[in-house]
């Protein structure tokens, strides 16, 4: 990496063209995103040879395709334009400013622009939005070896040749089968006999993460796409779906941190942008503890009475909320990887309590030794003791069963994980704690 | 679904037999795995067609494999065992008791019994214990033509044949090519000439974790495994790669929400299994929150002067709490995808400050005027509001931080995740909230 930068901060062009020959894509890519200098990531991009240079493009960040666009011609552009999978067009696009989209799609052929603007149609999330236009289809009637001479023509235009569709005049679905299929039979025999009538398939409008559950069930490398008219229109590919699936958990993780995802990467977003996505949940969660502080207000004469219940307020939201929050993200992981359906709510509620029973004796019983130990004083550490378990058992409770109300109510369950869990949590925690402690300490 | 479990209790074996022909390897392990009579299990499996048997097989659930092995007769196992993918074979023995793997061994082929001996061996989460054996290696020296008749005797037993990998004599890798590539060519060409002989690798040792990584940034389809003596001896295959991506991920949660990870489904593991995995990080959680109390008892005074100081510790310890976590769940997740590295320590130190700062004046404003309307204290409002600016600055710092410096440690920057730092933040919350009320309050 080190030798393309002196080849480049030396202008040995000549050698530098070499040198990328034999570098992979990727690793080309990812030298790019360490160029700050516009003028040198256009010249980079003018060594590339023709061949790789859409590649290459397509594996950029948006910031970088707009500078090398800008410094393009039009001939440039069109060249591009022509060896880019349609799926890797449209989300280039997606990106651009208008004026950028308008030059580029002036340099499009009108086919290609046709396609484009259809996928650019799509709502974001769904299988159209994700999908290639560019897939290999043959018709029953052919032999082996005329869907191979097919196949040989449009490889090179197909984002995958691993799977094969089989369409009829209408374009309509009818059958699969794989390359594997097609190598392993008998040149002259016909598609219609060997291909697989039992098409699995999503459409356009169906959400990114239910195409990814599929390929997750059925270990699919293509799924096909139709739209509403039971034409095949597209196809998602299993690298497009890994990307799906990182989408989708950082998402998850964002939400069950309280936090409003967006799709900027941590160090692209600023700081403002930042605080935006933060600002939300922070606010709701303040407000909420605000409510439990305004219910402790209640018990005030408890804690002047004894001063040492109020250092035991760690203990208790502190532990209510970690059992709170363990729970929940195993429910909402679960109901992700569908191990556990809402109809597993009884089974989930009463595994929890057990489990709660479990934890609380053995940190109860912890607990009421500190206490003991600290303030020899065993009334005060049954206090503790006592309102442990009923704190962990109904955080435990909550932690479990809001996810699972959340995905009866068609809302994301991971929304409904520790933050929110903690507060509730809190405010229970502290009305049972300063209950117990009134009936046993008499206050 | 209901149509095979009423042919299956009417003992309708014929017509379930025809009905299972149609049907997708994956959706009939789904079925199986909602039987619960293990006489039903092993009848509806020997009635699948022998082509299917060993695919279904290896979709199904280890206590599902291991109620169908012990009702075959040996002649059946070495039927599934010769038709197993190396690699599901041996994540099937992995998880049988030692006797039906001595027997499932002992109806194994010499050749297939030494090479699972030799999978099984390899530690766990290497790249060893992921990849299967049966790919398609062929030599430099064949034409296309040659290729595609090695191909076409192999390709049965093969686990991908979208990439073809080209070796020398002693199985050392020299190239790779697609079989896009191969169709593409002319069918007189050289392997030589059309394979690419920039390899990407990985070892028998390295970690899966590493393995995804490089998955991840060259788009493969499957990537060649080699031994210390540098001959190529498995593949991993994409789809292996996708169960890899889910179970790290899953890790990664539940170490952030301060779990032991096991590989358990969640309804499957025992209450007592549950607790085993939540309670060694509720120890340590519940023993550092009586610290935090212990440091509050030299501050009994300033509660028992003012109580109404004591009804805003929810807030200070749970907007604490919330602001560290999204600030490591942000920083965590940036470095589980590569978009952080140790070196932008500084930038996201800064970045953090910046965002602490904003998010810190919005939610002091906010609790300033809170206080302010319920307690009518100008005083006692500016002392929550300046807390929560220190205290928030103070958890966005350590937010970002651990995870860094555990990475900088090489551990797990999950395990730095809320509940480590939330118990952390408590403790520097409470001492800054109560020597500022004593400061502004004079106590």
């Amino acid at each position: 990496m080190e030798n393309i930068k002196t080849l480049l901060d030396n202008k040995q062009y000549q050698e530098l063209k070499q040198h990328l020959l034999s570098l992979n894509i990727a690793d080309i890519a990812a030298f790019f995103e360490e160029l700050e200098d516009k003028q040198q990531i256009t010249i980079l991009f003018r060594l590339l040879s023709k061949d790789v240079a859409a590649d290459v493009f397509a594996f950029l960040q948006p910031e970088y395709q707009e500078v090398i666009v800008n410094a393009l011609k039009d001939k440039e552009i069109a060249l591009i334009m022509s060896d880019l999978y349609m799926d890797d067009a449209a989300d280039f696009l997606q990106e651009m400013p208008a004026n950028v989209v308008k030059r580029v799609l002036k340099n499009t052929t009108k086919e290609n622009r046709d396609t484009l603007n259809k996928l650019l149609t799509y709502p974001e999330y769904s299988a159209g939005s994700i999908m290639t236009t560019e897939f290999i289809d043959v018709k029953q009637t052919l032999t082996v070896d005329e869907a191979f001479s097919k196949i040989k023509k449009k490889a090179a235009d197909s984002e995958t040749i691993g799977t094969i569709f089989v369409t009829d005049a209408k374009r309509k679905i009818e059958g699969v089968l794989s390359i594997r299929d097609l190598i392993m039979a008998e040149r002259d025999a016909l598609i219609k006999d060997i291909m697989n009538p039992n098409v699995i398939y999503a459409t356009t409008t169906t959400d990114q993460e239910e195409v990814g559950a599929l390929f997750d069930k059925y270990d699919f490398y293509a799924l096909p796409i139709i739209d509403n008219e039971q034409r095949l229109v597209g196809i998602v590919t299993i690298d497009d779906v890994m990307d799906v699936v990182k989408e989708e958990v950082t998402e998850d993780m964002e939400k069950m941190a309280a936090i409003s995802p967006t799709e900027e990467p941590y160090l692209k977003a600023s700081a403002f942008s930042h605080a935006k996505k933060r600002i939300f949940w922070l606010l709701f969660l303040t407000i909420s503890a605000s409510v439990t502080g305004a219910i402790m207000s209640f018990f005030e004469d408890a804690f002047v009475a004894i001063p040492a219940l109020v250092t035991f307020i760690p203990t208790l939201m502190g532990t209510g909320g970690n059992c709170g929050s363990q729970s929940a993200t195993l429910v909402i992981r679960g109901l992700a990887l569908n191990e556990i359906s809402i109809k597993d709510y009884f089974k989930v509620a009463f595994k929890e309590f057990k489990v709660s029973l479990l934890v609380s004796i053995i940190l109860s019983v912890v607990n009421f030794a500190i206490v003991w130990l600290r303030y020899g004083d065993p009334l005060l550490a049954l206090v503790v003791a006592l309102s442990l378990i009923i704190v962990i058992v109904i955080a435990e409770f909550i932690g479990s069963g809001l996810p699972l109300l959340a995905k009866v109510c068609k809302l994301d369950p991971a929304v409904m994980a520790s933050p929110v869990i903690a507060t509730l949590v809190d405010c229970i925690a502290m009305v049972s704690y300063f209950l117990i402690a009134s009936a046993i300490l008499g206050l």
